[in-house]
């Protein structure tokens, strides 16, 4: 029933990997961090997932080359302090329906299960609508033990206040309904551009409940060209929706 | 084929309960009024209900903690006056699209089958636009007698007078197919806060209609912790909204 | 795989019946006017259909009585000057998604493929946007010979020249494909209110296609019944619109 | 589970031919293109392609008669310069959902794969907003080789710039995935009328990169002819929105 295309490059073995969620989301504060944490810390790319649910659309990358709607898992092996595994979920983009967010999030958790993940963090910004100085990172997790732990790393709490909504949110749902622990991690960020300073507070917090060190150095770079690739983007399509006087697809409404 | 997943907590066996619907809607009204009776006369749960027709979201309750999107069933036997059986179906959500409701009312319908239900009430605001003193309670339902029945207890019967959208409409509709008389208690509510005296008085009139008795002063108070958790909310996701100019997940209009 | 319901009220045998569509619409022009035949023709209903892809919601009706979104079937048995048969499918509303409306309008056509329908009429209005005298009849056919059957009874043909949206259009394009000849009529209608003298118009021109006559003198009465329903009914809902505050049942965004 | 009907008028065999996508989109660039390419070329329709993801509606063609949304696959063998083969896919209409346009273009492809198909062309517009002289052609391509080929038919490379929404995207994102190089071809257009212009220009390019010859002097006429049809369509559709004050057919908001 379901459609969710899982290849898988490599067939691992993991101890109780962490899960680190960071797909694109308000200033991409989640992605920029971790995919700068899986080219640092050099994680292997393990499959590739695809989804009818994916917009319908590809991106134009370096040197007028195409790139496909895609999620990735990554892992990393024995690492850090604790000499932990881990797996990352990255990727250029969510399910674009209610129901595509749910199929994708439950499938891409199904296949997990055999890695027997106990522990999950998902990544995101928070918008303040305005600038932001020092980003505090804020929190929420599915229990009492790990609110506390994230407390301790001052993380602030969020309480009474609000939902996370898109794949961060529901991977923690979902997870929880599974018996895995999980924390969302969100950086303050004006959410109207590439923000390279709240990646870099998530990074060094995550870093920090994980045990494990990461440079964060060429952050402000990969957000400088983010922000370069998404504002044409952004441009071009705006262009396109005020001019093209909807001459073929329209958002239809039933009239006859 | 469906998709809906309904987690029974508690096999129990019920004697032609009555099921009382009340999930979000217009000013709370109908979801505050039942919250607080399951409360107040102490209601078990047997069943929790997840759909991936849901908002792709969580929400972050009290001190940190996520909840997921949710639907439950709980009971009560030999009640009151009539020592009548109940089941009430509250949650913190409905469906999101079209198909989604009918689905996931359905689906619940059937599962529900098994305990014979005769009658169903669900529960809802009806928004007036403007300030309300003394708010009435209005009144549709899916034969003659249910009509009469209402009109005993002083309710209005609403006629050729629009519709009810959502899961208090569908649940009456789709009973109604399967032979079970019911009725619909829309309580008058300005329809732009979460309206505590609008759920009393539905709360006194769904009391005397079941002949039982409910305790509503903590009504104010429960309406109270709710507002400030969805203008909290609501305040965030405008911003979201307003502030992330949509650099990821767009609305898609198809224009290749 | 579909989920259409198609309850059979009466197994009847007709002989190459012409069926004639006329779902709500632009105007409620074909509604009306065919809502008006069934009635002043005594025709009987042999099956009701319901659909997840109907709105999610019912209507309030006479008395407090409340009624589903359905749509129905009507026949008619060696009727007319031809001793022509004729099944008439009316309702309450259209499907509400792309799909929907193909699910739907597929499985109608081909629950009625045994009765072996050679000819199709589909009824709808056109608006014009402004005050009609004498509304004209515009039509529109599956192939050459319909088109000047058409013209013989001075309807106007329209020809490059936009579409027609929804079960009218639909219905005469999956008919079509099987083979059936088809045509739709349309009334002119300023397009803003219920319009009976769109519907008379349409109903004239239609009873002389099909060799029939229909008494044309309640069309004003039923017009002004379902224009105050669905007055109070708009009103309603976009009180509710307004007021609600989207406090629960967002349209959402995705931005997590 | 697929929907897609796919109705095989001739059943052929073609040696790897070359697949070019021009379904409408920006300005009608690719159609206009292609569909003269065919006419020109007097290439043979083998296939027609019907979606319940296409729009519920149908189009009102020359003399009154009504055409249903359709794509379609025309080919021709042993042609040009290589004694090539070659398929081309056209229509009047894409899917209107993301899942959708994901069903109809894998279902084609998959159609598609026993052809062999090695090299596909999707054509496209890219919307400037304003008038363009000498509209230029961009393109995007799936390997470096495909970009070098580009490059020296002087076709201007995109890059890190933007995306391509909808079947001209979509088909090449899905081949590349099956191992098909690919190119869109994008011209440049106001986008805001039906361009010939960029037509013509689009269609050079392409008989260069294909080593074909094609005639473009009738695009001027059969441009003029879609702008006619689609400015009726789109006026009469704008009139419908604007006047039928939503009195049937709701774009639904769940509020019960």
């Amino acid at each position: 029933m379901s459609s969710t295309e899982i290849n898988v490059i490599e067939e691992i073995e993991l101890d109780n990997p962490i899960l680190i969620e960071a797909l694109p989301g308000i200033g991409h504060v989640g992605k920029l961090a971790v995919d700068s944490m899986i080219d640092e810390l050099e994680a292997t790319k393990f499959a590739e997932i695809y989804s009818p649910y994916f917009p319908p659309q590809i991106f134009i990358g370096e040197e007028g080359m195409i790139e496909n709607m895609i999620n990735e898992l990554y892992y990393l092996k024995d690492f850090g302090e604790n000499k932990q595994d881990f797996i990352f979920l990255v990727g250029n983009t969510q399910g674009v329906s209610s129901e595509g967010q749910y199929e994708i999030c439950m499938d891409i958790l199904n296949y997990l299960e055999k890695f027997n993940i106990n522990t999950m963090y998902t990544l995101g910004g928070i918008a303040t609508g305005q600038p932001v100085e020092n980003p505090k990172i804020l929190g929420a997790a599915t229990d009492v033990e790990m609110v506390e732990f994230l407390k301790e790393s001052d993380i602030e709490i969020r309480y009474n206040d609000g939902g996370i909504i898109g794949a961060s949110g529901l991977f923690l749902g979902l997870g929880k309904r599974k018996g895995i622990v999980g924390a969302c991690l969100m950086g303050e960020t004006p959410g109207y551009f590439i923000d390279a300073e709240a990646a870099e507070a998530i990074l060094i917090k995550l870093s920090d409940l994980l045990s494990i060190e990461v440079n964060t150095e060429k952050l402000d770079e990969r957000a400088e060209e983010t922000r370069k690739m998404l504002e044409k983007a952004q441009q071009m399509e705006q262009e396109m929706m005020n001019k093209s006087s909807n001459q073929d697809v329209d958002d239809l409404r039933y009239i006859g």
